[in-house]
């Protein structure tokens, strides 16, 4: 197979009509005056993001996860996706039907569509590439620079399981099970992020661990935030230290929950939002002027602040 | 340097307000009824569409290009681009701060700007995508599928000097310089494109050679091409045998330059295009009803057709 039977039969099932069965140079996007557009990528590559021998099902899923993430932070609403993926002629035959599969579950799931891209062979690695397109009514995004002194600092789930789940991926216990599902398999919080659209007045979704990405929140804002250690919301696992998942949760990535802030009269609004959604909102800290540093750790017990994944 | 240390000194200058100085998790475009968004994604490889030891600054070039060329194929007007690179650590020091150098003079030569996307590490390889927005007026764009039984078929420029630059890229030779100039920065027809867009009723820009791109016209609008070898624009070089160049043009890659069809009373309104932008334009076919070949050689002393590029 080539690369345009492998278009045919794998991709083109998956498009929209705004990619014209993928004939054309490119998809043509009939625009809408009061909407915004909202456009975000994410590369995954192999060796970096992904190991390689993961099911292709999950690799698709995963890029189209961490995309969809990125959505939820701005508190939009995704609805299509281009994808470029480029992959050594050895590893097409087996990769490529897979991966459609789980692009195709994922986009039932999220109801989102394929526009279009670029299939090309590689040397050596595996490279996907996926931009991301959603949608907000006119100024309705949710920015990373909207919060004010005295707003509070949310996050949704719990922090640190997917650097657990990576970190004992080889194991064979039973008790990582949902640790390195979740490493796997994020969970973009989409429906979250347009339910508190209105509430969070900033707002990112934790890729690099909480400590950076709450520094892109204070520093866009210009602000300081105290976050308390105690309240931030740990995985449970019998035997691990509670040192070592809160390092996770501190400076591990892949998380994909929303951390975002809001005035304090919002909180009541929030839990009932938890409730119904069934996801934990915990309330971590708070913004204040900045002095000194973007984040200030309270009730942390190390003298040093430990430093996420950086790639170069 | 980390990856945040790159994307501030080197790409945040590249950027546009759509990109917000690339502080969110995502672009924002405000929409316009009255106007189509066109969207293209191309992908170049190291090892498969560059060797890896050019100057960067072409690399980047390069990669703008060829996705212009799908603009220019839409008959689309490029706005603004999304970019993502993966690289191994050891040579991000040495390329990036090159590479955006590059982008930055074919911003300013095309009208575009950076919006935002994704800078990585990878194992071995560069891999460089590019998602290109461009815009039309509604229902403006050119798509392949619109050309009529008797259209002419026209190309712009010449064709296969790509492939000669690159079959002697490492030649010393100064008759292979404008061969080996058009191999590392194609000319994508942007301002062609927009002046013939109520001209043409079905385009494409040539990436995988006359042959194989000429398919691609004829099978979508389900007519069979007349293609009159005789006709075909070659470049001129002492010392080469005519049956290689129009073996370059027929089956050679990287052309960039734009084939269309249109209706037959439109070639003087043509020939005044090519007088006003300096480049020729040639009439090398028709379209007939469909009768069983997608394209017939006119002309053609040879009795095979060879395979253009696949990269599986």
């Amino acid at each position: 197979m080539n690369e345009f039977d492998y278009i045919e039969k794998y991709l083109k099932p998956l498009t929209s009509n705004i990619a014209r069965n993928l004939k054309d140079d490119a998809a043509i996007f009939k625009q809408k005056s009061n909407y915004d557009l909202v456009i975000s990528t994410d590369t995954l590559a192999e060796g970096i993001h992904f190991f390689g021998h993961e099911n292709p099902k999950d690799i698709a899923k995963k890029s189209l996860r961490v995309n969809l993430s990125d959505m939820a932070a701005m508190g939009a609403k995704p609805i299509f996706y281009n994808l470029s993926i480029s992959i050594p002629k050895k590893k097409a035959k087996n990769f490529i039907e897979k991966f459609a599969k789980g692009l195709c579950e994922d986009q039932e799931l999220f109801g989102i569509e394929l526009i279009g891209g670029d299939l090309t062979s590689s040397l050596k690695d595996i490279n996907i590439t996926i931009t991301i397109f959603g949608e907000t009514l006119n100024k309705k995004s949710v920015t990373r620079d909207g919060a004010k002194s005295g707003d509070l600092l949310f996050v949704s789930g719990v922090l640190g399981l997917s650097k657990i789940g990576l970190d004992n991926f080889y194991s064979k216990s039973k008790k990582f099970d949902s640790a390195k599902k979740k490493y796997l398999l994020p969970e973009p919080r989409v429906n979250l992020g347009l339910a508190i659209n209105k509430i969070a007045n900033s707002m990112i979704d934790i890729s690099d661990g909480l400590v950076q990405d709450a520094c892109h929140l204070a520093k866009n804002s210009n602000l300081t935030i105290v976050l308390d250690i105690e309240k931030v919301p740990l995985p449970s696992f019998i035997n691990l230290k509670k040192d070592l998942l809160l390092d996770a949760a501190l400076y591990g990535g892949d998380d994909y929950e929303l951390l975002f802030s809001c005035r304090p009269n919002y909180e009541k609004a929030l839990k009932n939002i938890s409730n119904e959604k069934g996801i934990d909102l915990t309330h971590i800290g708070f913004f204040q002027d900045f002095h000194e540093d973007y984040i200030k750790l309270k009730n942390y017990n190390h003298s040093y602040k430990k430093k996420s994944y950086l790639h170069f």
